[in-house]
């Protein structure tokens, strides 16, 4: 049998770096599409390793551990940034690496991505690489305080941004040693995310933009479709996220943070990640393709799925641990309150104020569906007991 | 920390008897509960043990294999009918076995249901139990040819029953030396199926009524909700389902199949299925709560979620394999001509005839979606290559 006979014959391999809940999610899409899956993990006991069937415990800041990973798999993957640049061009020697490591860079490296997406004459906020707190001070006589301090690399989740009120505050934040860039502090009216899926073979499909609701950073709701949103900037939007994905060569999904400034009629972007994000979490019963499937099918060049929405509004709430870590005795209450609530756990360990789930729901507020107060109350009492 | 509080901590486990597709999709619903999830896989090979975390190799058969899977779990449910009834009474004394046995005992004897159903009144076709040829034509010259011969036990998609024309016929069954009873050949319309959920603490749930369209005894098709079914007779449908598992005091799903004869306006009960069943696979994209979910929930004691559909209708085909194996290059063609179909793929080996996976599609035929024929058509293509 040729090989490519054989390839038709048993279900590709796509090994994904990284055992978190995007992991997780994915793993339960490549068993609907009989595709198989493995993961790199840290621990046996990450979100994604406990429910894999095809696990490896490594280390991925080391090149042998992903080459001994990447053995067998037929395109790698990425739940999460943080593999080093050096080792995903040695890598791409070896195996398929979607997105690549020239892509992937723009969301490795928040500099590179604003100097990038500058260059395309995408609107983002004003921004400047600093070294010291002369460079910040500079910077805000220009645009103002606050400044926002971001790490270069290894942010997420509201982890390497910093809003200096002062310079005194900037200071302290240099004084962390860790790289980073000023960004002008904007003012927005909302947030709002739009993911796109782009294959190899250069075809792209784009979901519907979502608004997503925020604290510290840190995504807690995402209302889709964004409410009320001006068709003409759901198509900016989308847009850009498309010619974005096309211009980074982007293969995989692409997920673009937008602020919205109403006044201004404007979309700036403000980050970009290349892997499953959680402003597509709602996909899962909300969209004909989940975000994972997609990601599974753009990453082995298959054709990509509908992107469409299937109800008219889906809202999806984090879940966040409270000092109660008796979350499946709380199960019970939130399912019996709400038979239409969709739970996801991702097995990890409850500490408070840590990400261990999501819950979903979809309606149609014209019917007076009341779909955030419903996700809200039951991811606040998952997480928390609260009512 | 006592067993109660430790209980609420950790995730519950449920162990499934049997590793087939059932398995293979409950596994992912389990994924996204976030509870444990073990199956008892007669081959690593098996459709859930390739993808299934927690996998136990031994042969449902043998007391020991049972009861050394049981343990740990906290839950023991089924993918089929055929564990011997001693050993599900030994192992009810061990851990929660749901279905019981004396609720299973009606999924695993074809003629226990009947004479179960008969006492409670339920219409079913006319039946006798056989032992000879003399009981089979005594029995025809009161219900005519052709006779259904049906085994006991055993049966499944089509196996174990053998419709006979003529006492020629029926002396070759016999012949075969399997325990079967007689039953009244149905000329029926269409075949309809509903599926209820019932849990430990009495809650129940009614999916849609479903048509499923069988050739050779083998489910081909599933169209939610079954079209143009009156209401007056898709509730009496529900009710009996509901009903049924209330009086058999199933826990976890219950799936009844019927015939349907419209000029008499009847319904009659035609199997029995206590586990997730073919004809609800369409529930995994076409209704708030999957019947994987679902049975989870059920026999966790759970909450049930809710069972409507959410879409106007859902049409679900399977995937028999046929002579070319090469189902994975097939993929890409199924998936390019219609972006909002949903694959499944159960990870078997290609045979001609064997069901390897079932697609779904969702939409509107009032908005003129030809889901029939497009669910039809992914199906044939996507196991057989032809078009």
């Amino acid at each position: 049998m040729t090989g490519e006979a054989e390839g038709r014959r048993r279900p590709p391999v796509v090994g994904m770096v990284g055992a978190g809940q995007l992991a997780r999610m994915t793993c339960q899409a490549a068993i609907g599409l009989g595709v198989g899956f493995r993961v790199l993990a840290g621990s046996a006991r990450d979100s994604a390793a406990q429910v894999c069937a095809d696990v490896q415990v490594g280390d991925y800041t080391r090149l042998e551990d992903l080459l001994a990973f990447a053995s067998g798999c037929d395109v790698v993957t990425f739940d999460h940034e943080h593999v080093p640049g050096q080792h995903l061009a040695e890598l791409e020697r070896a195996v398929a690496v979607r997105p690549g490591a020239a892509a992937l860079r723009h969301a490795q490296d928040k500099l590179a991505m604003r100097e990038r997406l500058t260059a395309l004459g995408v609107p983002c906020p004003r921004y400047a690489p600093v070294s010291d707190l002369a460079g910040v001070t500079g910077f805000a006589a220009r645009s103002g305080w606050p400044v926002v301090l971001k790490a270069v690399s290894g942010g997420y989740d509201g982890r390497g941004v910093w809003i200096c009120e002062t310079a005194d505050e900037a200071a302290e934040v240099l004084g962390h040693g860790v790289v980073v860039f000023a960004e002008e502090h904007i003012e927005f009216d909302r947030e709002l995310a739009v993911l796109a899926a782009r294959s190899p073979h250069g075809q792209a499909a784009v979901y519907p933009v979502v608004q997503t609701v925020q604290r510290d950073g840190i995504c807690h709701e995402v209302i889709a479709p964004a409410p009320w949103l001006a068709v003409r900037q759901a198509r900016e939007a989308q847009r850009l996220a498309l010619g974005l994905a096309a211009e980074l060569d982007v293969t995989g999904l692409l997920a673009v943070e937008l602020f919205e400034s109403r006044g201004e009629g404007m979309l700036l972007v403000n980050e970009l990640a290349m892997r499953p994000h959680n402003s597509g979490h709602w996909t899962i019963e909300g969209a004909t393709t989940s975000q994972f499937e997609q990601h599974l099918r753009a990453v082995l060049d298959l054709p990509l799925g509908a992107p469409h929405a299937v109800a008219p509004q889906v809202v999806m709430a984090n879940v966040f641990g409270g000092p109660d870590p008796g979350v499946y005795g709380r199960y019970l209450h939130v399912m019996a309150a709400d038979p239409g609530v969709k739970v996801h756990l991702y097995g990890k360990q409850v500490r408070p104020g840590r990400k261990i789930g999501h819950v979903t729901v979809a309606g149609d507020p014209a019917l007076g569906d009341q779909l955030r107060e419903r996700a809200g109350r039951a991811a606040r009492y998952l997480g928390t007991g609260e009512d």
